[in-house]
């Protein structure tokens, strides 16, 4: 697997090197492609790692040259990863709507039929690419970081959580904290794991911290004009269970800010700062 | 005209708004859309104007989303306009190909059917539009700069040479410096202006100095890995039409860069200094 990584392009970036890859993956039984931004400093050594996981509809594109975040990377010498949101092709199983199947993975390995076949992305993101990644580029596996945006932000804070100690940094934007409690987060949730709202709450950042998973601290950004503020983000729920759990929240709500990337892009520079001083200390 | 602006979407940004707007467009004889980014500044009284015009297969949002130019927008006070690259619309003539037609519009305004109904990209983005956002948006006119990329850069430096002491800044990225030279810009020339050259070179920067037309200094980045370089962009052709006419040109040829917008974006914050240096001198 590891052995078998396809360019599909290179840009310098930067300074750095902004790439696209792919590769057969073994663990959602289809070609998957990635993005991987390269900075400066990993011509000279193996440089820390943030990765960026992407929300509702995103393939590894979205973030990749709309988030602004290589020029930031470049100046603290991190890499930075865009993993797709989902198994891909005409073989995976999908559904019209935009917030199940491709485009829509939740990151977590589905259970249920006829998800189980090809949606496997916790193991994808957590799992198989760190690995590839690893065998391929100047990186410091040891020195591991994440951030995401909705979809992507529960899939970060869900990693982290689920993963003790791998990241050293977590942070997401306007991220979807109780996908139990929010109408997408229960479809997507009952249609990969089944109707045992159980299984749900491991994959669930709320449900994880009441159940006595840790993180050291967490940066978060939301928007106060989001469309899905009330609907399906409730950052509301996440200050409440850091605060029983005593872990450390610095939730900052920017006021005007909506869901799109123009959020994302402006507060980027703060997040990629926050990565680098926990990945570089 | 200039009373029937429709909002399509306005998100903050950087401390500012990133709007996208459309009006019923006497010049184009269609609907036109542009976006355009008012820095926090703007809040406070009116603001210089730096305008980003595209490239071949562009709307006004590539660049919007892609080319990182806000966040030094808010930085140095400046608004950004991007402009469509061509009308649009099913009663527009179009041509499959990418650079003729919808899409690539080479900011002329075609004397020749079946364009000429439509494609009148000149007096939209130097007359029309400039109208439009002065009476709806607090904009200093006096203060007007001009940059672009590929034949948006083509744009940018044809619309300053043909306004003098309309744009105080001109700048460009990897920009068709001579069109009437090289094959896609013969295309274009030939099908909006007909087949007479000599009236290819109003619109041909290179032409244009070598006729006597002035600019009081241009900066342009061009990526030595430019898949165009040599077949569309020519930038050796403009440096010696600056010599021989005495402009001061800062040419930087960028060792590795290709034509994408990671090019763009690497060098927007000097392009975005270099416009507000002079905008608010």
């Amino acid at each position: 697997m590891a052995g078998k990584l396809q360019k599909v392009s290179e840009s310098a970036c930067f300074g750095g090197v902004q790439g696209v890859y792919t590769f057969a993956s073994d663990t959602c039984a289809c070609d998957m492609t990635f993005g991987l931004y390269l900075p400066p400093q990993a011509k000279d050594g193996s440089v820390p790692v943030l990765w960026y996981l992407s929300g509702l509809t995103c393939t590894h594109e979205n973030a990749m040259v709309k988030a602004g975040a290589q020029g930031w990377a470049a100046r603290h010498g991190l890499a930075l990863v865009f993993p797709d949101t989902s198994p891909r092709g005409q073989e995976v199983a999908d559904d019209a709507a935009y917030d199940l199947g491709q485009g829509a993975g939740f990151y977590v390995d589905a259970t249920q039929d006829p998800w189980a076949a090809h949606y496997r992305m916790e193991t994808h993101v957590a799992r198989e690419l760190p690995d590839v990644v690893a065998a391929h580029f100047p990186l410091d596996m040891d020195r591991q970081g994440i951030t995401g945006h909705s979809m992507g932000g529960h899939g970060a804070l869900t990693l982290a959580l689920r993963n003790p100690g791998r990241y050293r940094s977590v942070s997401a934007f306007a991220p979807i904290t109780a996908p139990g409690r929010v109408a997408w987060g229960q479809k997507a949730l009952r249609a990969y794991l089944g109707g045992d709202e159980t299984a749900w709450r491991a994959h669930d950042t709320v449900a994880l911290i009441e159940d006595g998973h840790r993180l050291d601290e967490i940066l978060v950004d939301q928007g106060t004009a989001d469309q899905f503020l009330d609907s399906g983000l409730k950052p509301e729920l996440l200050a409440e269970a850091c605060r029983k759990a005593g872990i450390p929240l610095t939730l900052t709500l920017r006021e005007g800010y909506d869901h799109s990337y123009f959020f994302v892009a402006t507060f980027m520079e703060a997040h990629v700062a926050w990565a680098a001083g926990r990945l570089k200390a």
